[in-house]
């Protein structure tokens, strides 16, 4: 590992301080480094507040003066809610400028870099860029995109069912599975299901401390993909804890229901074109990237599942998997399309872990180019 | 480990190599030990052909005089196939035995050892005794119960599909997977599918090598549980080398169908009881049991399998899970069945592993007591 390459890694270290609370932003982390020391570090935390240069860089006060910054991403050219990192780095006298991936955001990408060459400062650009990349898998997919990249999270058993044919799933998995669970819902800023498991299992959709019995202080988006707007009154989400969104379509969005649902919490009812009877998925996806989340963990049912899969719109899969076998039961994608064996999806980068008794086996979904 | 250990290792490791070829009889290995010495071992490797404490003694020669026997299964005491195993332990001048596992079959379980203390041998009981008793799950599952140790083996994508909605299955797994399902075909004596997949894929289930295009030499029995008796003759297992075992009711084992059937090829068409209109699966099960085979390694479908399963009859799972996804198709296990999530029925003992770019997770059937 070359020297720079060993700054760049702590720099991605200390991003990561920042995962799940960074949304729409993405996750940065800055090092300074001067006569071998590393004489300032930051991250940013949460949108709205300083970039992680900003923060390093006054940490490292008048030792900055000469010294390199690694930075995880692009440092940006334009003003948003914060000033350009570009012109707190020039006014420091920072000597060179180490960075992982450029942005893709259309207001700095490449722009951030030129700036900082022309006023005279040495820029390498690359170094653990994949890694960077990696990191911020989910911001870079909404940036490009204009939609959240999707996690599908399925709990199933090994004989493939994720309910008995009664309906009843509580409990596929094990406790540690669920924590698991539980701790992805702090980690990506929405969660989604069809209304079908709203009317199901009626879930809060909160993230919880299972082992204390307790909801955490930070709540994930919920969104319920809803088209005919069947979500009830009653559904403890919408009182739950944190904002709930009810994409539905415009018709039922003006509806005397909508009203009535829109009382019972933070609640938003958002209007999305239909296709065929259904939701347009790319235009709801939509909808959930206009609220700041650059990602959205699926959680059910069948029917969503499917539907994303056949648009092409789930981005990784996480399939808890738990030792156990039923003879019948519902599958984790129940969608009425006919299709063989060899137009199957295919998964890249698997991975496989035991999470308690329970595995749980990652992959991101790469779907063909269409012909 | 100590010394015995380390012995009955080595004779567990020579029993092994009689694996898939000793149906309906135990693996068994032997080592004899003199003077801190190796001085004979042995393997059982055929019905029919000398046990392992026979080959063993014989190489061992005057050495056995004095010696120690290390034996993975109590020696018989019974003329089977072949003349009991004490006599020719007490002819040899044997000082003492170390038995890893008592018998269980009947006529000799307890009996060989008692024979061997009433004449004067020295004998210990139960080292590495569940290693034993796992090696040779299948025998003493056949012997306890009168039916073959059942495996369930199924391949199927992470979203918990066997087919596509067309029915089409091939292929679900990559080469490797399907090698070692060959190779399996190998090791365990039978191989059963239900007629659907008969009708559906008319395969020939036999144990080939792929990466040579060729069949193996020996060849697993194959059966098909079918009460209606709706094989075609055409059928391409009826034709293919090994035998073939066709499972009906009585009423269609006496038909005519039945007669062309049986003129196919190396073919037995055997009547089994009905229960509610399909085949009772335990007078099913303990009918491939009297054809020789201490184990059934089943390959399909999803009814079957169900049905199996509702009947507590699978004994040992192995789930080959490919990293792709379909947006609908077929689940493993299909019944109508309406059982809750706590009526799953639990794995113990689970493994995961990689086989190629698949996963391939096992585990042992535990079925809760019936109240």
């Amino acid at each position: 590992m070359t020297e720079d390459e060993r700054y760049m890694r702590m720099a991605l270290e200390v991003a990561r301080l920042g995962e799940g609370q960074t949304s729409p932003n993405p996750m940065v982390g800055a090092i300074v480094v001067n006569g071998g020391r590393v004489v300032g570090q930051g991250a940013h935390l949460m949108a709205g507040t300083p970039h992680a240069e900003v923060h390093a860089l006054r940490m490292a006060g008048d030792a900055a003066q000469g010294a390199t910054l690694y930075v995880t991403l692009e440092p940006c050219n334009h003003h948003g809610r914060t000033p350009p990192c570009t012109d707190a780095i020039l006014a420091t006298g920072v000597r060179r400028v180490v960075v992982a991936a450029l942005d893709v955001d259309p207001r700095t990408a490449g722009l951030g870099v030129k700036r900082l060459q022309e006023a005279g400062i040495e820029v390498t650009v690359g170094v653990l860029e994949a890694e960077a990349r990696e990191l911020n898998r989910h911001f870079f997919h909404r940036v490009t995109t204009g939609r959240p990249y999707v996690v599908y999270k399925v709990a199933m058993t090994l004989s493939g069912h994720v309910a008995a044919s009664s309906g009843h799933s509580q409990y596929v998995t094990g406790l540690a599975a669920r924590e698991d669970v539980h701790w992805l819902r702090q980690i990506i800023p929405a969660i989604g299901v069809g209304v079908g498991t709203v009317l199901t299992d009626d879930p809060e959709l909160t993230a919880r401390d299972l082992a204390a019995g307790t909801r955490r202080d930070r709540q994930p988006l919920r969104v319920v993909f809803d088209t005919r707007l069947r979500t009830p009154p009653t559904a403890r989400l919408l009182a739950a804890p944190g904002r709930t969104l009810l994409l539905t379509s415009e018709r039922m969005a003006s509806a005397p229901a909508a009203r009535r649902l829109a009382e019972q919490g933070d609640v938003r009812i958002a209007p999305v074109a239909e296709r065929d009877g259904h939701l347009d998925l790319h235009a709801a996806l939509s909808a959930i990237a206009a609220e700041g989340a650059n990602a959205l963990l699926v959680e059910g049912g069948p029917t969503l599942a499917s539907a994303l899969l056949k648009s092409r719109l789930i981005d990784e899969i996480r399939v808890y998997l738990a030792p156990k076998l039923l003879a019948g039961g519902l599958p984790a994608f129940a969608g009425a399309f006919t299709q063989g064996m060899a137009e199957a999806v295919e998964l890249h980068g698997v991975r496989s872990d035991w999470v308690g008794d329970d595995l749980v086996v990652t992959g991101r979904v790469h779907y063909r180019e269409e012909v």
